[in-house]
């Protein structure tokens, strides 16, 4: 696969959500300024992005819906069979297993650790919660490739590194603090605390005008 | 207030983080080619971005990290106080409403609300949950400038805009989707499967190098 700049993929998963409501309202085709309208960009910065991929087929009037949003679902890499686990299974942990649609985007969480006595032992729809001192087995013995990362920073990086040294690669990361590992390992940094800051900003900005 | 590029002004929570972590360590004073080594961007994009704020008065040895921090601080709209309400007392909800330490950020959280009875009455940090049906009035006797919505997109829009008329100005939003208002409306959209399609996004790019 070409290597795609990092702004064009962060567009997609966008892309592929809208593609998703529009199929559920059974649209069939839709033009690039249709979607323009819709997801408030450029319909040349759509055609551009598209283009990058080969243009997804748009012919006639406009790209045929189903089409785009499978070979966006390919591109993103949906349509690969993931599984993942849940390190940290408080509250966000517990919202996370919980959250959307990951089986039909390929996603299979098979387990939820914890090291909370309290928690251990809770029943989940992906089964008890599990002791996290046999979260180093688990992941040798079923080949998990992404772990999501819902505790605290105190613990993230050791546990992670063990993680990696069990052959994970690739993290999900919600603690307070960036995971850098070499670049076999892939980290997508969650700070939900920043997303704050930066409406904080943004109402300061507002107040000073 | 002079406007900023929403980049730079993207970057700012992350430079608060790690001067925060700065200032555990008890380190006074740091250059930007430490700061640089530290969170993996140049030294000079760091000049350039604090140039646009004057520069925060680097002089001789580095930059102040208690100053830095502190005007960053201010920059990042923290010195104010807001208050927070969560509509959507679900996993996701409770999550945020325990996650990291606001108060210490600005942040007060004064209630949740959920419209399933189940979680109605039930107790949290900041009292009990209470019901949806109330929660127009309360933004109103309260004041309420930012509400966070963690509940599903069904209810998301709708809600929102009854909120927008009962004088919510900034919205942190969960929901899976996009909401957008006039100018005067702040939203923060937080779509955490987007977060997790890139990652999968990057594992299929290796997979196919």
């Amino acid at each position: 696969m070409e290597k795609i700049s990092k702004v064009v993929v962060s567009r997609l998963p966008r892309y592929y959500r809208y593609l998703d409501e529009l199929r559920h309202q059974k649209i069939e085709r839709i033009s690039s300024k249709e979607l323009s309208k819709l997801m408030n960009v450029t319909a040349s910065q759509i055609r551009q992005d598209f283009n990058n991929f080969g243009g997804f087929g748009q012919q006639g009037y406009g790209y045929n819906v189903d089409y785009l949003y499978e070979e966006i679902g390919k591109l993103l890499g949906l349509h690969e069979k993931h599984k993942m686990v849940i390190v940290g299974a408080g509250n966000l942990g517990q919202a996370i297993a919980n959250y959307g649609n990951f089986k039909n985007r390929g996603f299979e969480i098979t387990a939820l650790f914890d090291r909370n006595p309290n928690l251990i032992g809770k029943k989940t729809k992906y089964g008890e919660i599990r002791d996290i001192k046999n979260v180093y087995d688990y992941v040798v013995e079923n080949q998990i490739e992404i772990v999501a990362l819902t505790l605290p920073k105190e613990a993230a990086r050791e546990i992670a590194e063990k993680l990696v040294s069990c052959g994970v690669r690739a993290f999900w990361n919600f603690a307070h603090t960036d995971l850098s590992f070499s670049d076999d390992i892939i980290v997508e940094n969650v700070h939900l605390s920043e997303s704050l800051m930066k409406l904080t900003y943004r109402i300061a900005e507002k107040n000073h005008q």
